[in-house]
């Protein structure tokens, strides 16, 4: 690692001679295929971005410059870059190497970013503080196609184009989002692609800035062209410029050099520019350029052969959840499946090959996801949006405001629920049961095993007429009351072991955790009841009456406590006025949850059976 | 009224010639003007929408075509063409008609509206629904230019032009949102507007539609042009065609014949089209026409002078905020304002008077807005973002993972908090508390008076350094515990009255109602302590430790009560294990809270002091 080895800081990068720039490029790449197939990670849109990231610290006088990466999962290369390069053995795991940027690890993270879209208004805020400070530094956010599905860009542009102050927007066009990219714009951006040969991009980049009048050229064309090709010929970025924003590009963002030059040529321009580069996922190593979804996010492989190592040897939630829609699907010709730009990783591309027609994938575009189902709602149709939580957060109003408020039969299911690991503080699906618990005529539930989230589907589309939701997390199905397979009523929780003075009120997958509690009270002489609430609303009144005759009882969820399954059960027991019950929520505490092994979450916040036992223990003594 | 006592259904609108309506016009507008002047409303919007609404109706064969108004303040005439302008008095008030369109009031309200940017998302939902039944209607979208500034619009003409199924966007373009619109989109309208003649609008439609290419002219005038000039020449609806959308228009909005020639036009074509309509605001009513900002939402007023009646004598929480920013701004040169496109009604424009440079209005874009908030803190600067409640519920996600996560020192100024009376059910505030009280790392407070709302954003600006919210109602501010000054702490308590047995807790401006409901039980021989939350989150130890005194707690607030303050509270006192206390949380019940006057809703859900009084004395009996 000849010219990496050297590299602490940009610093040292900018020493090195351009001409050598190309085989830091092929260092850097060795480096992260050989580390990320150690540790696992989001590998395909960080070997595309390898030059750009280069090209970017080399042009730019970060930190001091302001970089700012959407979403970020392709921000590797800027973290090895930027004195990161010896903890990448740590990355996404429990007080490792963050696996996206936080201003908190480095100071060249300008911005704390997960989700996808935020990059450009974030720019836009610090371009507006840096000129009511009269200083004259750059704002660059380097933002995907996939992200540009997302409305709070345009939000952003309609903004920047505005304002019209020094902002570059660099765009980079892989052709794909996490799947193969949908929409319009997608379209679009291919059209802008295929317009121009890359190796006219130099023109191009020029003529964009110069913003000479293309008259004599466009003419000639014009003479035989159609309206169409004509717009093709004159005005590449149409749209941008429509905007207020300036387009350049494209240009080929797998080439250091081109990509110096232009970023060297838009970066003191005073006003917003968006630079078009186009880069190759999975760049440099052959089974990344094959499988670029797969290599998207992968876990530990083999470098020599690209296989993927530690195969998934259990059935997910998901899968669960795809078979029993196709199933339905069959029967009710009226259920569609929805997806935001996440057909894979959802299970809905398996809906899609059996009912191509019914299936959607509006792009990462969530808050619309959930509106488009709302219309599909209100004529006829029942729409099944598949969505991780953390995403769904994007549509609190839209389930609100659109779907709850005209009690439309829209059912969402919720993947990636409570813990999800080692994405970490931006993904962790643990807010969902607070903000979905207050929505007026939501029934939201939680299964506990594969049965029950079949059973949960089935009467959510045939037994429920508003919205509903089905949330269950990452990873294997739980192996756990198999045999009992009691009929899903509204708002009603499953007994699962009589007992007295103490309940014990699982929600949803922590039911496994709850019966290991179970046991070793048991064995402690204990003999709590075990309940698995199912619903976090509506709670039923027969419920409520049974707890009644417990002197403790124990919630547990995860999900953070505050607004949670816990909070909502006390608050049933207070509007029956059952006081002076010992009532205990564990849970996860009013805090964002860091990365690290699921196991490792659970014991660190006490939610293993061992710690919940020893809680429980302690207080009923 | 001879045309517009005929009709009760759109049905008996279709029976008369076409050359009689624009005396249908002038009638609706007379209508209009006199209704809206005794029950108060959205005037504006509606007297320029007469012959657009007319058009519509005459057109489609709603309700089978479905027609969805975006926002639908701007649906007064759809509702007078469609059988309910008899009930055109009890507009906006309890039980009687909803300012916006329901689908429970009419079968011709096809979607449900009151927040803005989600007509096209609806609308693509309905035209896939018609699809997969193999339907034929039509499906339109009625959308101000205003509402084009939301990042949903964005999204679902992304999915639109990439499902290529028929669908009418009717872009109403009045050049304003409520106030004067704003971002690059509006300045973009604005130069299709100006770049082609009204009267040559025919021709525009038709060689749009057609799809004839356009080299003749095209050419002649690119010979002379400039590359803007070309652009203008030969495309004006680039932005749309570029997502795949075809562009129509621009044509009079106001011109009857010419809006019914359009829309048979393009009613029947099997692609997304947005016909680009230009209304006037206050359209036919002189002082409607001279003030539309004043005449969007108004009170009652004069029709003959056009004078408002019944001027407000009172200052509003809105109106101290707004003083007490601009004085802060005086000494925190860093202090920054920033609206989603209502400057006046939040109290920012005036800001903006002393501060033009630290003043940014975004548009209707609340995602945007915290964002764009979030990187001004990033660089050091203090935002202060003032939005209404129910609008702040698009910005959830940007709340939790671009502010609350990077602990931002942000500022969130509620306004609208709680009920915000004839908006009814898509307007009212209630849901905040619950969704902003689970959010780590953010202050939440609410004043109980003017004084205090001083004090909090004092407080909020120099001793938080990270994000914080103040809420407050629409309204007078409230003139209670004048005399009492004491110092805001974080997470503590005032408290106001001591007493014993019984804590009514109140948080924010419930306080005029729990002192009158202090003295009703002091007279009746109780005596309570009296308790100003002033923090939701946090909530102080020692409080909670105080609360360990009484039997009773009761507490009070504006939102519903799952999730609420007094669920946090109660938590809070869970996690102490302080049990056994009677608790009461007194707050909405969890659904969505209809119109009416604030004393109304107060009154029918026991909120109002001699309910609350009443619910007291019969516990602690």
């Amino acid at each position: 690692m000849k010219y990496l080895g050297r590299i602490s800081s940009p610093e040292d990068l900018r020493k090195i001679d351009i001409k050598n720039l190309p085989l830091l490029v092929d260092e850097i790449r060795e480096f992260l295929v050989e580390k990320v197939s150690k540790t696992g990670g989001h590998l395909a849109s960080n070997l595309g971005v390898v030059e750009l990231t280069i090209a970017l610290h080399y042009c730019l006088n970060t930190p001091h410059d302001k970089l700012i990466w959407d979403v970020g999962h392709q921000a590797y290369v800027h973290k090895i870059l930027t004195g990161r390069k010896d903890r990448f053995d740590t990355l996404r795991q429990m007080d490792g190497l963050c696996g996206f940027p936080r201003p908190d690890e480095s100071k060249y993270d300008a911005f704390g970013v997960g989700h996808s879209s935020t990059s450009v208004s974030a720019a836009i805020g610090m371009a507006a503080a840096r000129d009511l400070a009269h200083e004259s530094y750059n704002v660059v956010a380097v933002i995907g196609d996939g992200s540009f599905a997302g409305g709070m860009v345009y939000e952003a542009l309609n903004n920047a184009g505005k304002m019209q102050t020094k902002l570059l927007i660099v765009l980079n066009d892989n052709g794909m989002s996490i799947a193969k990219n949908v929409g319009a714009m997608s379209t679009y951006l291919t059209r802008l692609r295929t317009a121009k040969k890359y190796n006219e991009a130099k023109t191009s980049v020029k003529s964009a800035i110069s913003r000479v009048p293309l008259v004599g050229e466009a003419a000639s064309s014009v003479l035989s062209a159609s309206k169409k090709d004509l717009k093709k010929a004159i005005i590449p970025g149409e749209f941008f410029e429509g905007l207020g924003v300036m387009y350049a590009g494209p240009i080929d963002g797998n080439n250091v050099r081109e990509l110096i030059r232009a970023i060297n040529r838009v970066k003191n321009l005073d006003k917003p520019v968006l630079l078009h580069v186009v880069t190759k996922k999975g760049k440099g190593y052959g089974p990344a350029e094959k499988h670029p979804d797969i290599f998207h996010g992968v876990g530990k492989f083999d470098v020599k052969t690209g296989e993927v190592l530690a195969k998934k040897d259990y059935e997910t939630y998901g899968e669960v959840f795809s078979k029993a829609l196709i199933r339905l699907g069959a029967v009710k010709k009226n259920i569609c499946a929805i997806t935001a730009g996440m057909p894979d990783s959802t299970g809905i591309a398996n809906f899609g090959r059996f009912y191509p027609e019914r299936t959607f994938d509006v792009g990462i575009a969530e808050e619309h996801a959930v509106t488009f189902a709302a219309g599909l709602a209100a004529n006829g149709y029942i729409p099944v949006f598949a969505v991780y939580s953390t995403f769904l957060q994007r549509s609190y109003d839209q389930l609100l405001h659109d779907v709850c408020l005209q009690n439309l039969h829209c059912i969402f299911v919720i993947d990636r629920a409570g813990i999800v690991g080692e994405d970490g503080e931006t993904h962790q699906g643990i807010f969902d049961t607070s903000f979905l618990g207050h929505m007026p005529n939501m029934t939201v539930m939680a299964p506990c095993n594969k049965r029950e989230l079949i059973d949960m589907l089935n009467f959510t589309v045939k037994e429920v007429s508003g919205p509903c939701v089905i949330r269950y997390p990452k990873g294997a199905v739980h192996d756990v009351l198999r045999g009992s397979s009691e009929k899903i009523q509204p708002g009603k929780a499953q007994k699962v072991y009589s007992g007295k003075k103490i309940a014990v009120v699982s929600y949803g997958t922590m039911m496994q955790t709850v019966l290991e509690v179970y046991r070793e009270l048991i064995g402690k002489g204990h003999s709590p009841a075990v309940y698995n609430a199912r619903f976090l609303s509506p709670i039923d009144e027969g419920f409520i009456e049974e707890l009644k005759g417990f002197e403790y009882i124990f919630t547990v969820e995860d999900n953070i406590v505050t607004g949670g399954y816990g909070s909502q059960l006390s608050a049933r027991l207070f509007e029956k006025e059952i006081f002076g019950k010992k009532i205990y929520n564990l849970g996860f505490p009013k805090k964002f949850i860091e990365a690290g092994s699921r196991q490792q979450i659970f014991k660190k916040y006490g939610l293993d059976s061992e710690s919940i036992a020893d809680f429980i223990t302690e207080k009923v003594k």
